[in-house]
């Protein structure tokens, strides 16, 4: 194994000895464990933990670790992931005529502050088109009506399924997904909302925010669910405003928030932070990252 | 006139020379002009203003001052209030079971960093009748049922309009005011509600926002109107939080957001800093006072 | 042992296995592991841990688990400490001129949001012997003056040696301790200081800010050290401020913060949340409590 | 005057009747008011207007206009500038190595949510030439060492004024520029400060952040001075972090404040909504532009 850092997240029902147990494994095939951490939810007496292992003084196989771990997690019911960090994910931005969110993320994974590749960009529209071609990256022009719907998402899944795409971003893309294709990418699929979910669903947030004359606005970034604006909340962050702002300004100033805590929830799911446990999406802070 | 300082608060149809008009009003009167903020919205063609006038060079009478300044005012179609700041306002306060808000208030009335007078707390449990006398302040347990909410109110009222109350302020009072009773009193109730309104209107906001997983939880105090939780925002503010947050951390951390969003929204309603319209509030910010 | 939770503070040089090896000691005690957080310092190659354990499943003697870690901790070269959470923390408040901060902690010391007993109230001033008063603490006022500066610290240490202090609590007061008397409390005195340090060390934070024309004000608790204003930093905020804010305004936006910083810095240190290394403060975050 | 909107930056002694006389002014001379905004600093007995116009309802020139206010100033001892908002302003970006402030400022001029044309960036370095390109900007690699200071400044100077720049904006450029240089763009040149000023002036703010073990790290965009890092502050924001972070991480949390106060305070500066008083910066709020 040549990997720098193989991060393991697990869930299961709560019980004595987890942390002993599960660190012992880790600690008995010679890996240093970087960093563990744990969370129980005494409410539904769950347990989920995220380790960081280090995997320089060992040399068992990635097929031999599964096996063994499976076996250690098969009696305790836990639900588990790897990742061995020596390969880059490939991520598909999709968008429709709003340039702020897509400019960010391609700038930070061009200049490496985001750790993926994106691969292509997908849209309803050729607006955005200069923005892929100042960064090299393939762009999509797929459009949409109420009768291609299903086709068009036929297409995107075509192109996205041929890529390998690990994640499927979605930076104001402004068409409802089909039940079917959500479905299809479960927990793949983060998208930008832009106002404090659960406030503001739907349409028009900044609209709805100027009539209710709120005093802050906000964005929220969450796996998309077959419930519209429904998805586990990954990042959300907020800005003062004042009675002086209106739709327009509004816009303008919550532009900075959707680019930030997009680019944050992006990074958590591509950096192995989240598990998804309902309708909660448990993020695990960096640990020293 | 003997007071320091006097505000006008303005609200009148947008049009040309409104600042020259009213401002060289004043300024004829022998007012000195400490701070004059405008906000025009455009979208409803509406102009508010605040201004605070130094009375020292002055000795103009309040009826005079009224007199003319309603000559000026009725063509231009104003809708406007003056405070000569010589009177303390009176405070009700009412609570129910919940503390933190009460302490807060009457720490900051006691401590003058409130400018009012709490005249007496209204309540219709028992339970925090000791708060009350720590402060010295009088304490009405007012029980309520079903039944009795009608009667209830009626005796709410009438302490209330004996004691000439300028302001009530709902500091977790967790009954719902009949529409009457609200309707009584305009502009004259602020509520704290326990969320970053509009999300999670109505009962147990710290349970639902676990149960939705959001990452930021708030405070918003507003105005009551007879839709619950819908009258217009004065102040709101949020924290972070994590997955570890269970209903009852959520209410702890909480409780400190709810202290101070209560407490400015109190401050910016006796210092007149605030025109309601509509289901907006402007609030003027504090000019250096 | 009869007590719900059981804390343990551990810092060590990092080496393999430490995880595995200190959570599996307190499985086998019995102990169930409510919750285990690191934190490695790469930097130093040092290990920090906070283990909190249910005591319920064992009857353990804490004599006996004393020693048996003491076996464990001492190859490993491990800095411990143990709180059993059987006994509530006495804490001593000292204050000056200034009654947010002491208001704010009686409060919550009396309603449970902080778990201890304020023991006493020391001031070099008479003043706020009122709101001692309020809340029935005993006040020891000890003036001082340059010449009576060791005879006052001389007392000050006698009373807070004879009632068992674990904490004491700088609430603004505004004395420079001398190096002996802090030497005599290390890390058990906190201070709250009216800057985001390192900016604004010393005295008149609020009028250097004002010069300075910073566009945030900020507190800052931090464990007092012989150096002024720089010791070990547990809790900072900060609150836009604008060019309108005087010294004066400065001061009363500031009391809030202060009052914020200074209670959750003081609920980090009573919860065992906290571990010292150099100048710099180990905060672990709650987890879920 | 054809232009949308006219500005007025006004600063002088406070003096009664000074808001009447200035609008009346604009009044008479056939303009709408759009804003009026106030600040008066009483320690400084200074009183600062910014005054927005629509020029629409009249057709005076720009000389008559300046001609007609200077006779209304200069017995008011007011110091003034005016904006036609007909041009828009020409920026010169500055920078080394760090390329997000540059993507950031490029991206935003290249939308349209930055009203500027952005005519060249200049670095000491080669390396951020490709960003330049993406963009189609002029970049001039001007290196600099130690010996060839003056003359890099020298030449850096002439392409400035050959370019009819208006405002320089340092994005992270890593050199002291020389008191002439600066002296010769009086609030011209905006830098951004990787830390919350005056905290961490100098070099390695992230490290020295790390060492102090501070709980919040920020930036700070101001005007440069010939003190380094003590010119007037425009702009401040903090995030806050834990103990986990090293300098590389803190170097990468604070990268976003950076971008979004740079961003905010060219914003201001372009805007017209900033007046400098020593070493204060009066940066009026938006007026719901």
């Amino acid at each position: 194994m040549k990997s720098q850092v193989v991060s393991f997240l697990i869930k299961c029902p709560d019980q004595k000895g987890l942390v002993a147990k599960i660190t012992s494994f880790f600690h008995e095939k010679g890996f240093n464990i970087l960093s563990s951490q744990q969370y129980v939810n005494a409410i539904e007496d769950t347990y989920f933990m995220r380790v960081r292992l280090n995997a320089d003084g060992t040399n068992i196989s990635k097929e031999v670790l599964e096996n063994e771990f499976l076996e250690l997690a098969t009696p305790l019911n836990i639900d588990w992931s790897v990742n061995y960090g020596d390969k880059k994910q490939n991520v598909a931005i999709m968008v429709s005529h709003t340039s702020h969110n897509l400019y960010d993320l391609l700038e930070r994974s061009k200049e490496g502050r985001l750790d993926c590749n994106v691969i292509m960009i997908i849209s309803n529209h050729n607006k955005l088109r200069y923005v892929a071609d100042m960064f090299n990256i393939p762009f999509y022009h797929l459009p949409i009506t109420k009768e291609t719907k299903l086709e068009q998402e036929a297409q995107v899944k075509k192109i996205v399924d041929c890529n390998e795409i690990d994640l499927i971003v979605m930076a104001r893309y402004m068409q409802i997904l089909s039940a079917d294709f959500i479905n299809y990418y479960p927990e793949k699929i983060i998208n930008i909302h832009h106002s404090f979910l659960p406030a503001f669903q739907g349409a028009n947030p900044y609209k709805k925010a100027y009539e209710r004359g709120v005093k802050l606005i906000g964005a929220t970034a969450h796996y998309a669910t077959v419930d519209l604006d429904e998805g586990p909340i990954i990042e959300q962050d907020v800005k003062p405003v004042t009675h002086e702002s209106t739709p327009t300004t509004l816009k303008r100033i919550g532009a900075d928030i959707e680019q930030l805590v997009l680019a944050r929830a992006v990074k958590c799911h591509l950096n192995h932070q989240i598990i998804v446990s309902g309708n909660r999406a448990i993020v695990f802070p960096e640990a020293g990252e």
